[in-house]
């Protein structure tokens, strides 16, 4: 990939529409749009202020092949920093294919996958955090996500680590000045003061990485694992909670083999519905495939939700079996399904067992549903709402890659504290300094090597 | 639908993507604009110059839903003729949905299908042949259908019919006055020149006429039926024809029982093959109902292909065929196939004697292949090529609608003309040309109806 090329790509989704939208970007990227462009008032493109939609001919050999918009936007001023010519024509699938086939004619190259943002990247137009923010936000399905990938494009984790990567690379350069005056025995970093930077640095690194969980399970969905006895009812209630009927519903126990996901936004977030094989010890061997996996479904959800028919299953049954399935960083919510099946006295029967047998009250959260009953799904719902915080003022840590390296920089922040409770020599804390600010500039781009940038963009699309 | 609305919708394809575009049209758009987005310099957006683009943030309610370029095309300078407003976002599917929804929420109304550019028509941006055009410049999949297209966007039938619509107009005033004179038997409009202009007229309408044939079939596709005995190799040309393997092929007879229909580009022109079930009697239900499914699909087809293997059909019985299957307005075409598996003496004696019984040679065009010969089939792409005759200077007819008009005005002409040559009286000659003047005026929308415009924008997609 050579940077210096001027590239193009179709920035809209593919298809035919009313119009499409092509980019060229590079330093040859006015010449090439001036060959193929002929605006209505004559004047040269290379003469037209930067930011002006100009309406013209897109022709190439004689033949006219779209009238169209284009704009100029004049480096530095443009997505990429470099000149951009956004072409603006009529949507149909072969002027698409026709167009970006004459700038290529003309001396343009196809874009890889993100590689305008790349440029932005590289021509500091923004920072790493910042270029990775642009691909969340265009994959961002819910609130949520969107919440939290505006949020980084606007330098949200930069904003947090930045000023305190500046104060600690102020103190790095201290320290190894020490390192010239060794044989003086002179200490120019107050240890004092490098001691409550650190600490800054921990709580910053600490909060950050907490946010992990929840921003990670926002930017993907929060899976919800259904899990409950054959026949409990729970492929109706994913129907009754999807309002279609995506899973296979039938009397015969066992119905659900495979595991079904469809997702559902539920006050802006987006939750990843699982459901399961029934747990039931089987010698159906199709089913056993599915009972195994139904635990590993278990294993990954963020919240589990039990449903029990309280006709067929006792309240020592229930509570024995969510002794099972309880997990400390999960959610469990005991569904007491098919409520309309049952007389008062014997649902009323069926609550004071489990209440007598719940020795400890937040093992769990109870609702009781009949799922055909629109209030009870509403409220449910309702339930799934409450559950995760997101609307915080700062920044959630949604990136893997920012995570492990919020990570290498606690344990260099913590070798920095112990180097100091250890009153270690100014060249050995240089080096756990160095380290740090290395993985803090990893995230955002001050630091970085091409695999990273490689691996970055590889998972955008063409156009961006 | 009130036209008076201010109307937005996404103009781009549907789907995440790096960018999204949208556009607003009408009274309020600049106003519904300006209370959602911030440029970065400041200035308001009513006070921004027209055509300039504008980085800033769309945002609702004190949230921040992306960041936007965004144009403001004035009044009459813009697609509708109306103030439009140009929304360029990220390409993710919630900034879409959430950009829509808030416009939406401003006041703007989602527009209906066509809407921008029905707008555009009765605003006088465009006559009713071009709009018409639009729709069928996005639908367009092939060079010369593009290229017909663009014809009629830069008004190519309108500027064919105009000239001659504006000298009618005059007689037709003309003849009118004589109405007003009836008493005193004058003749204000010149006869011979009258006879003349709508000998002209005829002529202009007889080549728009005769060329719909070709323009409907460039625009639509160009039917090409491949038929002939069970087991000729029909489906092996077919596949060979379109490089994939999407006809079943075997060597049971009568494998081939759907018609099966795919297009294939060749010299810019798209050509749909259709697969038929053999022409062979049977006593098969199922292949029956293929057989007759062959004989509607050599009702519509253009173009024969009558698949020939020498083996199994001799000279005589491959002439019976074409006989019976040839047309006046069809072109057909030999195809004897399988040639690699014949001995030269065989081939020889078979082509000698086709030439034998074929009395009138120009009955049909004959190619020698075999389906596995990548040159043959090159060789028959090339025959192809030169059976349509489109890069024509003037424009070609596609429109069924416009093509029912041309015909209803020619009636209308070949009366006038009658008229003139019986001495008709100014009243009736008025009728007729009034006539011809109304359908050739439902073209270009001189003359319309909310019916005429219903029909033709429903078929316009959302956005444009």
């Amino acid at each position: 990939m050579n940077i210096n090329d001027t590239i193009v790509a179709l920035s809209t989704a593919p298809g035919a529409a009313a119009i499409a939208v092509m980019r060229l970007s590079g330093d040859k990227a006015v010449s090439i749009a001036e060959e193929v462009f002929k605006s209505r008032f004559g004047k040269q493109l290379s003469k037209q202020d930067t930011h002006q939609v100009l309406l013209g001919d897109f022709h190439y050999k004689n033949t006219l092949i779209d009238e169209v918009l284009l704009a100029v936007f004049k480096n530095p001023n443009s997505y990429t920093g470099e000149d951009v010519v956004e072409i603006s024509c009529h949507g149909s699938v072969y002027v698409q294919q026709k167009i970006l086939k004459v700038l290529q004619d003309m001396g343009a190259r196809l874009a890889e996958p993100g590689e305008f943002t790349l440029r932005a990247f590289l021509n500091k137009k923004m920072d790493l955090a910042q270029a990775e923010a642009v691909a969340d936000l265009i994959a961002a399905e819910s609130e949520a996500a969107h919440h939290i990938a505006v949020q980084h494009l606007r330098g949200g984790i930069s904003k947090s680590l930045g000023s305190l990567r500046e104060r600690l690379l102020s103190f790095a350069s201290l320290i190894e000045l020490e390192l010239d005056f060794s044989e003086e025995d002179v200490a120019f970093a107050d240890r004092t003061q490098l001691r409550e930077l650190v600490d800054d640095i921990r709580t910053t690194l600490k909060n950050l990485l907490d946010s992990f969980e929840t921003g990670n399970a926002v930017k993907h969905g929060i899976p919800v694992a259904l899990i409950g006895m054959p026949n409990a009812g729970k492929s109706s209630l994913l129907n009754a909670l999807l309002e279609e009927d995506k899973a296979l519903v039938s009397d015969i126990a066992g119905t659900t083999r495979d595991s079904i996901e469809d997702t559902l936004t539920i006050g802006g977030i987006q939750y990843r519905f699982i459901d399961t094989a029934g747990l039931r010890k089987t010698t159906d061997i199709v089913e056993a495939m599915g009972v195994e996996r139904t635990q590993e479904k278990m294993d990954k959800a963020s919240i589990l939700m039990y449903v029990v028919d309280p006709k067929t299953q006792s309240p020592q049954a229930v509570m024995t079996a969510l002794d099972e399935i309880k997990r400390d960083d999960t959610t469990l919510l005991l569904v007491v399904n098919k409520k309309d099946l049952l007389k008062t006295a014997e649902l009323d029967a069926f609550l004071d067992g489990l209440d007598r047998l719940d020795v400890d009250a937040s093992v769990y959260d109870k609702v009781i549903i009949s799922t055909k009953d629109d209030s009870d799904i509403s409220a449910l719902k309702q339930r799934f709402a409450g559950l995760v915080q997101w609307k915080t003022g700062s920044a959630l840590v949604s990136n893997q890659r920012h995570w492990a390296a919020l990570q290498a920089a606690m344990a260099g922040v913590l070798e920095v504290i112990q180097g100091i409770e250890e009153n270690r020599s100014s060249d050995l804390l240089a080096i756990d300094i160095r380290q740090t600010l290395h993985e803090l500039g990893t995230i955002t781009g001050e630091v970085t090597t091409d695999d990273i940038l490689g691996n970055i963009f590889a998972n955008f699309c063409i156009g961006k």
